[in-house]
């Protein structure tokens, strides 16, 4: 069935996310869309009383709407909670892209490896020695899992990605396009003569509902493990190094660096190309804005920003003076000469 | 025939560029190179003065000149425009990379695919169900198609680039190797316990003419599109949120980052390692200097720079002004000091 | 046989070291490993006294120790250099990743080939025409070797690397999974209409003992050659532009970027997310701090931070005075109001 093709009637939709139908009930909605992407048969919601008349006026068909607002003309779903019963919506409109499950007869597996039943192996995948696959496991097209790689159940790697040998991942966790795990730390010694490698001898550990982005590259551990916390999310084009460690539940938005064996408390968020020292200790629930330079330790419940960063606030009254900084430098010049001319005469540097 | 095999009389290319010979016009020319690359048999531009003695004492066989330069010992060709006769130049002798047309045996094509008799389809090519080649696409080595990809006429898809389910592209439209189009676009909702993922339900479009560079990520949207306009040229390691929307012919240089739902107008151009917020709208023709941090909106035709980006002059003006800032601490000081000598006594805070 | 059934005496781990044993020297050692990391069976290294009673409470079985630790009651190698001992030690006991020789029957090898018989070419491994691979080298899994590259000896292509046609690799060279070199340099010219794509003719040369990191992007050059001068190694997610010429034994960190026809001497240090401008010269020894940014050229030996990049020592100033510079208005402010109460009157700009 083509994602054109399903439906679902308004009441089986208000069942699925517990609220009730207001208007005809056996309407059939198509699907979930922002208020700028809506068309002829989707369902929208309105949060705010400010959207409520560009979602009437739209073509969408019905509303989910939350307490105060209406009613309204249009059918409707009330909710408590818009924002969850939206995202409701939209897992059950999500278009079907699971992979036929068995291996593909172009699949390259090798000796000892442990393939559930239960997983889907694509199109030339390759999985080295003693790999193990839990039950649900899906490995996309072109996949390749070095020697003793294992994955947890339900996990899903997409096409292209790449697990270095040893990597262990734990369940439900789902690694992108292109996502490079487990490639060697860098670590290189001089001899003076020449950059003498440091061998590589760990493994990456992603634990439970992690999920990577694509083309990012989390190196493994010189020795031990890098690991990534339980829960943690990391978008694209993301760099973590060798050894470094997230606690649970961290976001790491895009372009993001970590340089090496920096430790991440619980619940860290890195707003989108920040960098991290190698290193430095980033404390439970600390938040740094996007472009952040995190040179040093950061203690529990920080809010930071700027390059290096400092306490947010801090930062933003830097900023707005940095804006008149041209001017300063001319009124103290100008408290200079004014100085200049009185008795006292020499006020100092006079050439600025 | 091999790239060294290939030349071109000076005649010939004269006729291509619409120049004048001046010289031996059946000399034989093997490539077009700039000055420092160049070699016996070559032939180079010369667009100022002061590059003619170097190119006349050079290894270079012939020379592209502009109007007002020489007339010179070696053969040359004579053109208005020095510069786009040369990159014609270039054309003429680009190396041939063609791939083989037709369906290698070990491409596969699922059910549905509809492919244009005129494409080329690499070893190890992974094509999901429904996937629409139009004539002339060239689509690499271990290229990955998800199910229900469109590709319009004449583009290219290079090695180990990765297409997620829905995505379309235009005509003439060029993806380097490791590009990754559509993955899930970055969005949970913290449930208190968990990031909770949001599904992402959209697709990416890639208009006519749009070219992305190696190892670049764009995000499929949340629902509805993230569109790249028409002509836009994509350089490597570029991030591309969910839900971003660029218009025609903008320049996104390496390592530059677009948060979600962040709108570009048309001729753009983010110089290298530029950020820009969510949800923020640039203006047509703004310009970003390199590294900049756009965190808000910026107004059609800005020139700007720095983090945050501030209109380019006046960020000039405080990056001048910085390099003062300590120097003007200890000015204010010693006005300070000096102040605190007269009779009217304290000067404020002295402990700087 | 496993890594965990591999051991080594400490007798022969010693000999291999250059050091003596103090203890049981017919102890099994069953790997090297950081002190956090360690376990029974392991050895550690103690270079500084603060680790030592660390390392003895911990479960490590065994100490590598420098001349002036010590005596100490678990079994240990005594040497000179600790850190060059420690890095032998890791080297005994890396993992066997090695992958078979031969060419697995997956592979396609275009004609024209040049294969050397102890070359390990993996599944689905693609190479174009007249490839060209020396002796010991081993190409993993899906990496895609364009027309005409060619690999010096004992070099190794992870898997999904993609080497473009013309691409020429010394001796020892490791490219990382994904890394992509040779794509198109990004170049174009804007003809009134639209950016017409300047052709990239040219090639990417890598040196002896160059290694490039995972999904790292080396584009080839316009015309003439983009080089990694030998012995360079470069980090993850690096961009490297078209015609950019590195010198050897430079370290280029992960999320550098370096823009097109830069040039760096030998031995420059790019610390990481740092960014280089187009055209500009690095000298030889330029170190440059973690998200500094390069807009000029440097000379031999500089030392510099900050974007843009000033002398550290410079920058470490300014960086102090910043966060002084909301109190220094404020003091500017009380400056002003206190000479405007002064007989003189008037002290300028009284707006701030």
């Amino acid at each position: 069935m083509s994602e054109a093709e399903r439906s679902l009637s308004l009441a089986e939709l208000a069942e699925a996310v517990g609220g009730q139908v207001e208007g005809d009930a056996s309407l059939r909605i198509l699907g979930a869309a922002g208020l700028e992407d809506a068309g002829e048969g989707m369902l929208v919601r309105v949060e705010h009383p400010r959207y409520l008349a560009a979602a009437l006026d739209g073509p969408a068909s019905a509303l989910l709407l939350g307490p105060g607002l209406g009613p309204v003309h249009k059918p409707c779903i009330r909710v408590e909670q818009v924002r969850l019963a939206f995202i409701r919506c939209l897992e059950l409109f999500a278009p079907d892209e699971r992979q036929p499950a068995g291996v593909h007869p172009t699949a390259v597996i090798g000796p000892g490896a442990q393939v559930d039943p239960g997983c889907s192996v694509g199109p030339y995948a390759v999985l080295g020695r003693n790999v193990k696959l839990a039950g649900g496991v899906v490995i996309h097209a072109h996949a390749v899992l070095h020697d003793e790689v294992e994955v947890g159940p339900d996990s899903v790697i997409y096409p292209h990605a790449v697990l270095y040998a040893r990597t262990t991942l734990g369940a439900r966790v789902r690694v992108h396009a292109g996502a490079v795990i487990g490639a060697d730390g860098y670590g290189y010694t001089w001899t003076g003569e020449r950059h003498h490698k440091i061998p590589q001898n760990g493994r990456v550990r992603l634990e439970d509902d992690v999920e990577v982005g694509a083309n990012t590259t989390i190196d493994r551990a010189t020795t031990g493990e890098t690991v990534i916390g339980r829960g943690t999310k990391v978008d694209n084009l993301v760099q973590v190094a060798h050894n470094v460690r997230t606690g649970a539940h961290c976001l790491l938005v895009s372009q993001v660096g970590i340089a090496g064996s920096a430790v991440l408390g619980n619940g860290v968020v890195l707003a989108g190309q920040t960098g991290v020292k190698d290193h430095v200790t980033i404390g439970d629930g600390v938040q740094a804005g996007a472009r952040a330079g995190l040179w040093g330790d950061q203690p529990p419940g920080a809010l930071v920003s700027g390059n290096p960063a400092r306490p947010h606030r801090e930062e933003m009254r830097i900023n707005a003076a940095l804006g008149r900084l041209p001017e300063l430098l001319r009124r103290v010049r100008a408290l200079e000469a004014r100085l200049a001319n009185t008795p006292e005469g020499d006020a100092g540097e006079q050439e600025l």
